[in-house]
């Protein structure tokens, strides 16, 4: 029985987390920490998980964690405080894997220009980007994870096969991306407010988001850069989910068929990668689940590549795919605690 | 393993079975009919079911059944369907689970009252009424359950204890349910037009249900009757969920916590009742469960007990419960392929 | 031209009154204001009024009031609030609508048993009760209306004329009522949050809402008491609208006729009401509107009626009512600046 | 008076037309039409326009039109269904908006080549095209106006001014849109049935979606072709609403401000357009208005231009517009009937 814990429970990352490992035969959740609600019931946070979750939240300390017999530790906290923990996680012996963006860059340069100052640059040579398709050999031997944004999840995941492939060009790559609101976080405000939201479709952050550096990144680090990102999210009248609309341009005569020959023979084996030709690509259908749905359309006029993804933001978007990384780092089956069938509504 | 066919798989009850049945570790699936869409895979009609549910639905065929060696069959059809293909399942050995009303009366002239000409009235002694906490004993020994209607399973369940107990008054019961949309079904009409249902709220079918005719005579069976109810259920904006306001005079000076005492002994060791003293009664906390939540509050101004109960209407209100039914007459936790929590948002 | 004001305009009941009056024909804007949000222009704070509404906020005082000659004031505040600030502007010779509950009251002893101690009790005794189509007469001779809460309008206006005739019950009336989520306010806060309001539905403050007290005095006041109520308000997924659905014993051989006679009788050239004999009660049907539409069905088996109604919460049950109460009191049609369709989705 | 009919008027943008035209001070509904509900009074088909839609419907014939003195039709049929009666009504007389597809194309084989056999081609060079702000001299001289689609309207708006001039590449283009339910029709189907719209997103016609011919007709025809687009719509879950996303690439060093400069001078005295310069561009600040907000921003690091806009479907993006051209066909002011501000949320 592997000893879990998590630093930042109470968020919606941190709760998707409790739901899922509470859930999950391997594993014993022995520490929850939270700032806020410090001193309650995991339950009483979050009513839905009564008879699931009556751990009481603690304010967070690493001895907590190390009387807890905590193997592996999820952060879900925001950025920027992550950084200050993770080093006593790691020297005592646990592992890690961190929600938040502080340990996504190789280049500590990259993340200060957008973030903040890093006082724990030292550990982002020893981080591995989880991405758990694409970096699953990596993460299997490291000790810290610095688990991939939601965003580049479900944009990444298409584009790196193709890319490598050269079936398509590098430069001129947009990512229209559409997200619901449980990315925005547990936190009210006037952006999350019931009556801002519903009816109610618009863009943010428009081509300033900051996980177009951290895609770009990865992309040059699989696929050789340059390779710049027109990024657009938007915020859909939804609690999960997210679908991303990428247009690249096609290099040569490839089909349809050829970039279904691609993504098949590169996502062979990979559970979660449900490649969809005929079906529809709709965030519906994953709901719930740790499956990302990739499908795609030739605008032969232009030689255009248009490709749809959807993930449920919270899950292959945070809390799942970390939980694959955990399974990955513990020599567990990948799918492990994971594998359940969507809603059919 | 035990053989599962499902007859309406299509349907939203019926893929709601398919959903939890797929992961239900004690069951093969084996067989699938649907009218509208027979030929088809099951995850073509829904595709979220994806690397679940590959099954090909057929039209329906007793002998399909047979040679599927289905051991128990589940019936998601409109009422008066059931009645026709009861019967010769039974007569083949297989246990039925029917979802519709066609099994659920003991009085085939109530029956015939609210629905039509009952066919198979012969088979209604022979039914258990699948309220699986209240009639358990009976279901563990039928090899056929009436299962209940989902407005009927949310107020039948606070209300017999109580009624049992003596502590409500047998006159002057007000039930008012709200349902989300799934509860409509699969089939596009006006009524489910997404502009329709969106920012509307409305009563429907006001004291004229034909719940109303069955939740009456459970109570005149489990607590002596007659037991009148005013109900009216309310169409909400959501998809799934189910909450009910029942009000009932208070006989003599009980208090709130006598009225927990007796639900929490009537329930005690029933796992998926969850007594809400303090916590909120709300929908979003069932959503996907099998779980029913119960709270309530006393009006001392007038004496006047105010219960308020909540369920998944698919789910415990449906398809959940039916397979809490299956477990019980197959001999196996009544948890068993159910015991899940609930998403946190 | 009539010189209006509004205290609190950043609020959604404020915003509602922005709204309405920019497009009536009678009325000048001239002066806003607002706490949070002083020094910004209106269509900052709301940019759906961009082209509409360009005057900038300040911060309360009445000497602003009164160079910008202020003809009647709105207040939409808080209650507590009003009450210091109603005094002065009476005194001043300005008109206020105040839609708190600070100037509902005739008893100032209820009013402090549910909130706080009166500052200002002396002003009780000349406010009128703003339930415009009951108190029309009072309400066009007075300076000083206190616009009723959303609940009690939605309630009170199918009960009186009922209560009135005679044809129903005085005892055991139970009042079953539904609220979008702007019923809650701008104040971002858990409630609120879209995560927490999609998908949910729950009843809150049960039995124990301050509307309570507020209808039960209305109720005497017009029908001789006591005349209590259960009243059991719940949230729905949506932005907009209220419904009640409300239940009362029928005294004698009362049918639907005799109740349409009552209510067609009463409301008779009362352009804002519309009774529902065969049409459906949903709120989609009054949203962004001053209608208040009414429908009932008697069930026969135990001579209850159930009375249906809705409004919009911001329209007849807040902004929308206190226009109307404006009209009368200034000498304009009751329908000025009001009379405006609904949209058919 | 104008006296003004309308051919379809039980669909969504015939109810909108109803809606708008009711409350319009210029105009007298003297027929409307529609198939399926003949012989019902409209406000039967649509309950949230009683007082306000008495009129009966019949099934069309341009005889009832002559007799009922139409001096204008509005024809909001699908395509096919207009070409056949719009011939006769021109023919007595009738001045005709027609909102399907059948009167947008100046080219025969355009139209053919996505929709069918073209019955009255040799009206189409009569028809003027109804983007009003764009053709706003011609649609004053014409009897007969084909009104843009939806998605036109939203992207050619914003795309003609920095065409024309010269601010952007004709090349390479990307229209990635999004639209509320409404936009599907009345019809109940699949595909807008409550649960599979119901946190659901969804891309759908990628690349294949007939607005695009439509689209770059007219932008060849303002701003000399080709001008090939990539146009993607979406599905949002909410009921009225359109945004667009458009992304091109920039002609030298063209700043934000010259991209205002660019649309300010061209939309100058164009009541409906509102550019957001700081203000949100969301489809909520436009529902039930007859406005387009315009919002730019540029991703230096690319020279690309990301266009945002915003319309209601049905008003701006069909029965409003249509009004609108009805205006100026008829020597109104073109605001007359729509200059009404939208809702605060």
């Amino acid at each position: 029985m592997i000893h879990v814990g998590i630093v930042g429970a109470a968020g919606y990352a941190g709760a998707e987390l409790v739901r899922i490992l509470s859930a999950h035969a391997n594993v014993k959740l022995t520490c929850l920490t939270c700032r806020q609600d410090a001193g309650e019931r995991f339950d009483t946070i979050y009513p839905a998980l009564s008879c699931w979750a009556d751990l009481v939240c603690h304010t967070y300390d690493v001895k907590a964690f190390i009387d807890a017999k905590v193997d592996l530790a999820f952060i879900a906290l925001p950025h920027k405080l992550p950084m200050a923990i993770v080093p006593e996680l790691l020297d005592n012996g646990i592992k890690v894997v961190d929600l938040s963006a502080d340990f996504r860059f190789k280049d500590v340069s990259a993340y200060e220009s957008c973030y903040q100052k890093h006082t724990a640059a030292g550990y982002l040579q020893k981080a591995v980007y989880g991405l758990s398709e694409i970096y699953s050999e990596q993460i299997r031997q490291t000790g810290l994870v610095g688990n991939p944004g939601c965003y580049p999840t479900s944009i990444l995941m298409p584009l790196i096969p193709l890319l490598k492939a050269g079936l398509v060009e590098k430069q001129g790559i947009i990512a229209d991306s559409k997200s619901g609101v449980s990315g925005a976080g547990r936190s009210a405000s006037a952006a999350t407010h019931y009556c801002h939201v519903n009816e109610s479709f618009k863009a943010y952050k428009v081509a300033s988001h900051r996980h177009t550096p951290e895609m770009e990144s990865v992309l040059t680090d699989q696929c050789g850069g340059p390779i710049p990102l027109v990024f657009v999210p938007h915020l859909v009248p939804m609690t999960r989910g997210m679908q991303s609309t990428i247009y690249t341009g096609l290099k040569g005569n490839c089909t349809e068929a050829d970039i279904w020959d691609c993504l098949a023979g590169f996502y062979e084996d990979k559970p979660f990668v449900r490649l969809r030709r005929q079906k529809p690509v709709d965030t519906l259908h994953v709901k719930g689940s740790n499956f990302i749905d990739i499908g795609w359309k030739i605008d032969p006029r232009q030689n255009r590549l248009v490709i749809l993804s959807v993930i449920d933001n919270l899950v292959k978007g945070a809390a799942g795919q970390a939980i694959q990384n955990m399974n990955l780092m513990m020599g567990l089956e990948q799918t492990a605690g994971l594998w359940q069938p969507p809603c059919p509504v």
